[in-house]
């Protein structure tokens, strides 16, 4: 079963933001051509975009790349140090069954290391500090009372269940959708998980899972991701969300995971025009202008790589059938920050702690030691989500550290107090992104308007992890949906 | 307690598209300025944005309306039927305690006549028609088991109980926000709507007052939205919402209810821009600067009373806060058509019926006789909404029509297959309003993002009926929040 553990990893969909480690301009161009014609327009330079460049260059047709911001990335962000170290402010986990990002990283020469898991794993629960252990065959156990153990071993055991009822590619086919889709997480935990600390599980699960509150999802929205947590030849599982060893947090990038979309661009060249956010898509017979601040684009085929809210913000011309456009209006971006503290050695592993904590207060109630695979200096990252990450929205960054600080400090002791640095990335506040890790879909979204978020529109097509059958939510998402999408787009070229 | 009379009643927010009686160019002005400064611009010329312009002007401010389309009226809509008569494409009702639409109509001369509710009305089930009567002291009794009444009266007094400890003006702050604000509409009433059909009455209801299904909504919304259906001495009841005579469809206007928001823009003269969509709004020191296809304002002060996922597709610099962001990404537009089939006469009233039906399947569920006040021609009106609206989304109108008049046959005979023309106005199609009648609330919305529904960010504004305290999703919200935030401008200008 799920351990405090595993239900506190998750993975956050890599990002960008001030003081990213920005593509410079020499490497993928800059928006100097006022005017470009192409076989294909790609708006938004993140995994998705970028994957699906690759893939339509290598067929031999000829792509531009819109990207709104300085640097390529989209959710995948390196942020630098004071210290000269980099940190990543998004998406940083890669893990089993995670293929395609894995076959990018490897095609690209970015190599992994193991995300730190030695020692004990802090739960922080009513005031209580408890260590526990994470090792053994079945995982570890988190010490809660043996009811709610038991409970939560049975909760666990049935969402995988039903989660192998439905089909990744069509989750609103499943035979008992509409049962799924009328009722939020939380309803159904509250009818499942009925012993409170297997409550305060879910609920920590969820939250690290989503950034978003059990209350804020549909059951079968929830049912979806754990079934794409796997590949076509394993099934997806709640467990394999949730872990580090064996999960997908179980890897990390060096050098940080931002440089797989830096030298994915790099090989694109100046295909890639930065400083460009695409304003309007523009049918004019067979081809499609897209016009950007200083860009604009005339393409055969478009193809929209951004979050569903942020595609949206496009105007169409014509406008979107009202299924796509109802859909995007119903995926909201979930609400996620990251706060990560340096320190000149990772103290808590002489503790025997692995830096990792599950807690029932706080700004951040989960944590990871994100320090660098040599451990040269000490990071603690903490995550920052939903209405946590709501509550400080509008804080300044020396309130949020404060905040952040004092709870590393209770964890951790009186040292985590006074990191030698601090960087802090609040995706809800990034204009091309305006949330995090990834939209999320309330009752009734799937069922209703789930075949819009791929179904072309004319020679518009649709990409990004939203839009993946297999780790939605995931770099490896976003590779997938930048692959099938080319195809896709080859197909109909 | 609400009969199937009652239920079957909502009022639609007028609005506006192909076909409509629009205002003529010279009536409100054209896009012939290129640049233009006011003390406020105001975005949309709806009934909420031509509201907030006349009581700004009337307290010696300049004003300029900004509004994309090529018309007046936003939701509020008339359209012109080959016979040459009028019919209303988006709202069309008023009734009790909707007590500033009702002033502003007078103030501009225009006449209200009672909604057509003679006769009986009809209950189409389990493919059997049975007509049932309307009148007496507590309302119709609809034709369903006795324990299905006696569940659905107490389902209503629970729900008018409930909605009474809601807080108009701040509903999350009431005492059981978070535990209504937490599940579906449906989950709630699964719980207490036990009968069947009385499952179902209040199914059809919540269709026809929200255009969206039970999974669709927030408890809390649904209770809020029954709260607001009154004025500060009336607490809003749930009757209030779906009855017709003493409900919220007593009324109607004579010469269509666009005729409101006309004559309110023609004497706002040139202030009122047609035919440009705003663009983006840019701070510029202490100015704002609103860029529209063809026309720039530059103001002190910017109202923005367009829907809430409208106005999320206008670029703002700065960019705005993370909670009035995710706030607009979390308010969708519900899903509703609306079909008028036009004949010689309103034949259904010989045979004893008031045009107002009551199903449990078809694409139209609920209908209304929809004829002018003096039945010079029959008119019946049905509402295509939720599901049946998103299902038809894609059809030809030829498809609409034929699936429509299919269903009026069945409610009415033969003679309904065969009407002297036909009108469709599918609000999800619109590029401006993109859905309709009015945005609704997932779970988790309203407690954690309502205080952004009104809080002013710098400069801007916001109004439309979505942020109303009273009668939100009505004409008269939106004349209330046009009210509100003229006053809240001129305390800040």
């Amino acid at each position: 079963m799920a351990t405090e553990r595993q239900l506190s990893r998750r993975s956050l969909l890599g990002a960008a933001g001030a003081g990213a480690v920005g593509l410079t301009a020499s490497a993928a161009g800059t928006a100097a051509a006022a005017t470009r014609t192409a076989d294909v327009c790609v708006v938004g330079a993140g995994l998705a975009g970028l994957t699906a460049a690759r893939d339509l260059v290598a067929a031999g047709r000829t792509v531009v790349v819109l990207e709104a911001r300085d640097r390529v990335g989209g959710r995948v962000l390196n942020l630098s140090l004071t210290n000269g170290g980099v940190t990543e402010g998004g998406g940083e986990f890669i893990g089993p069954t995670q293929d395609r990002i894995r076959a990018l990283a490897d095609s690209l020469g970015v190599a992994t290391f193991a995300t730190y898991n030695t020692g004990k794993n802090l739960l922080y629960k009513d005031g209580k500090k408890t260590p526990y252990a994470t090792d053994g065959l079945l995982g570890s156990v988190p010490p809660i009372d043996a009811a709610g153990l038991a409970n939560a071993a049975i909760v666990q055991a049935t969402l995988d269940d039903l989660a192998k009822q439905i089909p990744v590619d069509a989750p609103w086919t499943a035979a008992k959708a509409d049962e799924w889709d009328r009722q939020t997480f939380e309803t159904w935990l509250r009818a499942n998980a009925v012993i409170p600390s297997a409550k305060f599980l879910f609920d920590v699960a969820c939250t690290s899972i989503f950034s978003a509150e059990p209350r804020e999802l549909s059951f079968l929205f929830v049912l979806f991701y754990i079934a794409a947590a796997g590949n076509a030849s394993n099934p997806g599982t709640l467990e394999r969300l949730t872990e580090t060893a064996g999960g997908a947090q179980e890897l990390r990038f060096v050098g940080g995971s931002q440089l797989v979309p830096i030298k994915l661009a790099a090989a694109l060249g100046d295909r890639v025009v930065l400083n460009s956010p695409v304003r309007s898509i523009a049918r004019s017979g067979s081809q499609y202008v897209v016009t950007a601040d200083g860009t604009t684009v005339t393409a055969r085929r478009v193809v929209v790589a951004v979050p569903p809210p942020i595609a949206a913000r496009i105007t169409y011309d014509p406008v979107l059938p009202a299924a796509r456009d109802q859909l995007t209006q119903r995926l909201p971006m979930a609400s996620v920050g990251k706060a990560i503290a340096i320190y000149d050695t990772p103290f808590w592993r002489a503790d025997g702690l692995n830096g990792q904590v599950v807690s029932d207060s706080g700004v951040v109630s989960s944590t990871f030691d994100n320090s660098p695979p040599d451990a040269s200096y000490g990071a603690l990252m903490g995550f920052i989500e939903a209405d946590e990450a709501r509550k400080f929205d509008a804080a300044s960054e020396a309130e949020v550290r404060a905040a952040v600080l004092k709870d590393y400090a209770t964890y951790f002791g009186e040292k985590a107090a006074s990191p030698s640095s601090f960087v802090l990335q609040r995706w809800n506040n990034e204009t091309y992104t305006r949330g995090g890790p990834v939209s999320i879909a309330a009752p009734g979204v799937l069922t209703q308007y789930g075949p819009a978020l791929r179904t072309p529109v004319g020679g518009i097509h649709w990409a990004g992890t939203e839009t993946s059958t297999f780790w939605m939510g995931f770099m490896d998402g976003a590779v997938r949906s930048g692959e099938r999408v080319a195809k896709e787009v080859l197909g109909a070229l």
